[in-house]
């Protein structure tokens, strides 16, 4: 049975962004559960939504978060499942502190960090990761790479015309 | 009865700054536990030793962590006790990434903290916070400012002769 | 009796922000003085009211500044209480020059700095200290903690509806 | 049959560091082919590894890279498996240069991206990432999981002592 | 014959920065073909505007991308014609991401890097290249330099007034 | 009567590199006074010594300090004197953050900055304050700025010989 | 005679921020001159401007200046008069290029530099430098500071009523 | 007649990292003159060396400088040759400072920068500036390329063996 990718967020106001990644995984025919889970201020609800992720049937765990960006770490601590961090730029440090705080993880506990506020490279991340093991889901994303490429021929057509 | 401090470290190789801490709470006769405590390697013993030290008789906790620095939020998230972080300058980037990742805590979830690599300051905060109360500890800091004063005009003393 | 809190700001037009500490500390039931004092245009000021503040009943002085931001740290060579400094964004470099100008200090000489703009953090953080002998004011810190748990459950309903 | 890693470097200069990689993928039980590539001095054999890599049974790819890290941004543009980038801290900044030039990836192409130097939390992700389908895999990552919470508590036993 | 420019983008977003250079090599009398090519959603289209640009007359590549800015970096991998790049400010990082990943190339795969945005001194500096043999193109550079000063002495002298 | 320069340092520790501006200083014939005093440890002290500096006959002050650099500010705060700030290199950051909380100095309240660990440049730009009005100064300055212009070409000599 | 300020900027859309340089110089009484001359596109002028400057009465030089701000330094390379450096915010990176680059000056060639966007600042050191020898313009700066000092207090008694 | 480039440098202590320039020029049969000449302390000099270099038949100036390094610029404003910039990282700040004030140029006047410390690679782009006209240098630029493919492909034999 196909693995779907949770999408957690650590905050409501983080769902403009975060909801492009779940947009993604439609697109690509992927399942999604999408909720909001605070490392500070719901630790033991994260724990419990991404503890039991692999026996939910999840494959990858997306997670997005600001400033001293926790969430994806917490998460990585909590799984062994693959944990993908997108560092949003929420605060006065346009992301930088997000980006550092997710990606600097220490030895034997990475999390996949993705550019800041880039919610949809995530979904391709997490999308790629599960098309390892499924013919039909690579297909998916070679068509996905092949419409971006037309994309920037007619542009140029357009460009050049 | 005075309240101890719990001095926590992300890793056995962080000992080195760490110690200094407790040298400046011995020197100002402060109790306090040390011991290492991952966030992402133990979460449990994290949350173990912090939930729990209130009620130990613990008043302040110091996490000491590098590079992407989890241990200070996630000591703040298991207990309303004042939490300070050290960011350890561990990493290839100075410290700077411990830095954000300690201080730029989200709302209602604050981590006090100090320099980098700046252990003993976490002491001398730890026992201004327990000092609050305790006046005859607000005095022997009195007394390690004075010292600290006559050391300057004993150096200006040396330099200008 | 219980101790209150003195919050200083460098200039008024740092007061949209700092308001935002004073309105945390009345919803925590924590008593507050709230005025204007500059490091650099009105030393005197700030030694005076800074120098006097644990015999006035002052437990934890708050100090919000930007740019070059000293006024944490000279309010903590006026004091052994402890000082929470908030770095402000003032300025053209989105406050990484407060925040480094206030968590930097010398060995002996500690500011509790939280994140760059973030006032409620401040109070919040002196509402802790004070809570280390304050039982009553322990239990309001937890309240709020489950309030903010709550309110990540409420969003999460919302979100998953 | 299970997948392998395909592990590429800029240059031989790189090996120090990302044969941690390969030696953390063997302790895993992973199978992985290292070798040289450059972005910009062998583009072509870069393009041949990478693009025929899902056909040899390649299931991640990853790529270290230091300075303008390019060589990430070019695996990941020849394929649909997941690609894993390493900045390496090889110039003047410290890797800072690497780090953005890894992660900040335009949309559509995304790269996984560990922190600087992280050359072992390249192999766990990878491993992680063949673990989605792989029980045995995740049961050996739960292992190695399990030894370094066990050397956390012998660490704090021994400092306790 | 007159060498020409050949302007490369990587988004057709770029495109209102990217068309100040146009300007400018069109008020200096320099031959440009200008296009969208992007170094990871179409490599081999970069590689084919590239690799036969000198055969076609091209004296000086332009290429202008924001975040993990590589384009430049593939173009100079594809051809040693002079590659100027140009970082644009896309991102939440204010283009010091595609500064660095423009302008930290490895040994012997030099990118000419202008400033920030800077896409009119790029097309200066692409005339400079192909004035070193082209005494016009430099009497007009001379020129262009002439009307800079006079405009200084002009804005001079209203200030002055 | 010719006006003197009083150099302060905020520790001992600083010594190697103040003393640079001292050697200046004695080298254009120029009267100093040179001793430690710390904006925090000794606040007093640095009052005492800023505020009657006017009537002792000094003419600019010279403030050396690392980390959260505060002196020079205090400094500034204390006299209408023009006061000379040098960010000290002490710390992790390599004095960034002693640069940044230097120069951002609030309106009306300047600190004449030079660069991280320049003590020579800070002794030339207070001769240079001092010769406005000391034309035998002024001469000096030229001496040494021609003999300066000397030293490149004996270099240039040299090297193409 | 009483000595006068030139305040150079690099270019006229640098105005508006220059100008609050010449407004407090008008409030302390200090005379000015005020042009445009750009380090690169009018070196000439600089170079006029400033090299015949002391002979004019001039005592300081006010040059300021964005992104790869070299006007202060070669105002500070044509003269020994001391030169006051602003660095502005003009371009995508806030400043902070400007401020390196007029204030990392080489040995003997110091540029006194002030905060980004500060020319009010620039404006009294300026006058601090020149009241050095002149009691009637430092005892309008007295008042000045007085009548900060006064603002602060009466800012605060607003606040506290 | 073949054009020579004229490489420069700011100071003596510059020769270890400028003098790669110089070797590569050797190697690839490209004339140059190598001085010293500072923007700052013998800006006579740096005009004299530049203003007459195209009638010299120099086709191309390399400038190599650290801290706020302005010579590169101060060159660009001297003539209409392309100006290769090399950021030299001889301070505390790794030369960043050394980058940002040799490539943000303003509109008109651009430096054709290189990495930080990357003087090899400003002899090759003088090269390739060079080739654009000169098929036999465009040639041996190419052969350079080749045996740079072939390091790589030898690098990979041996590891993989």
């Amino acid at each position: 049975m196909a693995k779907s990718v949770l999408i957690l967020m650590g905050s409501k106001s983080d769902l403009t962004t975060m909801s492009k990644a779940a947009a993604m995984l439609r697109k690509l025919g992927v399942e999604y559960e999408l909720t909001v889970a605070s490392a500070h201020r719901s630790p033991e609800r994260v724990d419990r939504l991404v503890r039991g992720a692999r026996d939910r049937g999840v494959g990858v765990v997306i997670a997005g978060a600001g400033l001293a960006a926790h969430l994806a770490g917490v998460c990585a601590s909590a799984t062994t499942l693959p944990v993908i961090g997108v560092p949003l730029a929420g605060g006065k440090l346009a992301g930088l502190d997000a980006l550092l705080s997710t990606v600097q993880m220490p030895s034997g506990m990475p999390v996949a960090t993705v550019g800041i506020d880039m919610a949809t490279n995530a979904a391709v991340l997490a999308a790629q990761m599960l098309a390892i093991e499924d013919a039909d889901l690579a297909a998916r994303l070679e068509d996905e790479r092949a419409e971006m490429a037309k994309a920037i021929e007619e542009a140029a057509a357009e460009l050049e015309s």
